[in-house]
């Protein structure tokens, strides 16, 4: 018969002490989260009889999993990044907040302070021989009309599915670039065409995602922050039509509305016009739709920690 | 209104089939948890209301958590460690395996391999300018009789509260061995008076504390692994009467049954028998009893992973 102990009085009152409720210091909110992380934990143990080995290799599983920095990465892996994404709809559904460019996952590879560029840009250092595409459209208001000053902050991995900053390799900010759209909303990038990521074959993640009898890849994808004053700020993803991985991505964060049409231009006069060595190339054509802001914390991202460039 | 989605069907589906339910590979057991992770951490999200900015500052904070390896120290910290062995207790209870020293926790800074001894050893180099002590007493059965060759795996810290191997300053298993008990069941150790623990201000676990009010601190003790064949593994520590932290150690594992005496013994000519410097020094007199093993695994400690000196 399972044992439990978890609902007696004793140990309510011993994870509230842990928890530090009898304290006059601390986080009144974060003493509420950590007792109700500790009592659900505390169930857990008791309702699958957690054996000290299962319990104890977990422990040892959140060591190596930070020790890699993989928190974020297993997250979206584990689909709870999405869940976030799936409940913040049903709240915006329930105020009434709907339309424009759905949201999905930011992932964990976003760096801040990315080159800033008026219009246009490219984003790619050259060093890549991946396919040149032009990934190029507008932002637009809630009526479809156009909005000049936004920013488009756009970052993707490279033909190997590596992303600058966390693959050392890398030149600063390459593949990641910050646009202010022109008078007609329009923000034009020159880069290359990305390669789906995977998870390392030898980190945490991916680790526990073969516990679990799933592969740790994704569909090629570009990551875009969209905001501008007035505006909800947007975190978003398009995916290409056509990729093996579109609709089994494991972090799970292609959505109907996000999945652009790459088209491939065998040009060679085409491509000389647009300065592009090879002769043949790619166009992404991509618009995003905002929400007006119901308030000015609406109109920035979250509070996430990040990356930062030489920090 | 709280906004909840986690009870539907289609969340319910959508964590199955990221917990790898509908994959044939995999371990199931490992599913099973992992499903019943995702589904509190779903609910939690949505009964607390927990903010994005929370929840991705908490997932920042099991990066540095684990990159700094202290997620057993959190562990013991929020008092779940002590709520094992408060199961394990009524496991007994219920299964009638009662009597012996009590257990305790184990804590995260055991080391494998200690260097083994017949009867008696010295635990330190001699480096650390504390009191010499004589710890010593009898691992015995349950009747009370002498169990020979017994294992007294035992660590403690130095008068700075450090362990060797996680303080790299400290000399290879400086206050760490292994002693097998004479035909009498005797172990008897010559070390120093260890000084309490206290978790690192700088480190994820203090800032955890912080933020609940509480402190760091531990009373001096001393860690034991004790084992013999045919009796039950037994996990445990001793502290010592007076101390200051002795009912307010931060990690919850102090005990009725565990506390020892402390004799500070004044007397030159008994110091200079006993090989000691100073005039001065401690003697703690304390007995372990054992349960017998039900079956060959209770003889074993559990699989928790632990350092290996060299490894």
């Amino acid at each position: 018969m399972t044992v439990r102990i978890s609902h007696t009085a004793e140990v309510t009152a011993f994870f509230e002490q842990a928890a530090g409720l009898g304290q006059e210091q601390g986080n009144p909110r974060v003493k509420q989260i950590v007792l109700r992380l500790v009592q659900d934990l505390a169930r857990i143990v008791e309702d699958l009889e957690i054996t000290e080995s299962e319990f104890w290799k977990s422990v040892d599983y959140l060591n190596r999993l930070g020790a890699r920095g993989e928190a974020g990465l297993l997250a979206a892996g584990l689909g709870i990044e999405h869940f976030l994404d799936l409940l913040q709809d049903a709240k915006d559904a329930q105020q009434g907040l709907v339309g424009g460019t759905p949201r999905t996952i930011e992932g964990p590879l976003y760096v801040a302070g990315a080159p800033m560029a008026e219009g246009e840009v490219r984003m790619d250092d050259g060093t890549d021989p991946g396919t040149v595409m032009f990934l190029q459209g507008r932002v637009l208001d809630e009526q479809g009309k156009p909005l000049a000053g936004a920013i488009v902050d756009l970052w993707h991995a490279n033909t190997k599915g590596n992303y600058s900053y966390f693959d050392s390799s890398q030149s600063e900010y390459n593949l990641r670039r910050r646009i202010v759209t022109d008078a007609e909303g329009c923000y034009r990038a020159r880069t290359i065409v990305p390669s789906g990521y995977g998870c390392d074959p030898q980190g945490p993640t991916q680790e526990c995602l073969d516990l679990l009898g799933r592969h740790g890849q994704r569909p090629a994808h570009v990551h875009f922050f969209i905001s501008a004053p007035g505006y909800r700020h947007l975190t978003t993803q398009i995916n290409f039509e056509g990729d093996k991985y579109l609709w089994d991505d494991f972090a799970y964060a292609t959505r109907d509305g996000l999945i652009g049409q790459l088209r491939i231009i065998e040009d060679a006069e085409a491509a000389r016009s647009r300065g592009v060595a090879s002769d043949r190339f790619a166009v992404m054509d991509f618009d995003f739709q905002l929400q007006p802001a119901a308030c000015a914390q609406a109109e920035v991202r979250s509070e996430r920690p990040r990356a930062l460039q030489g920090a």
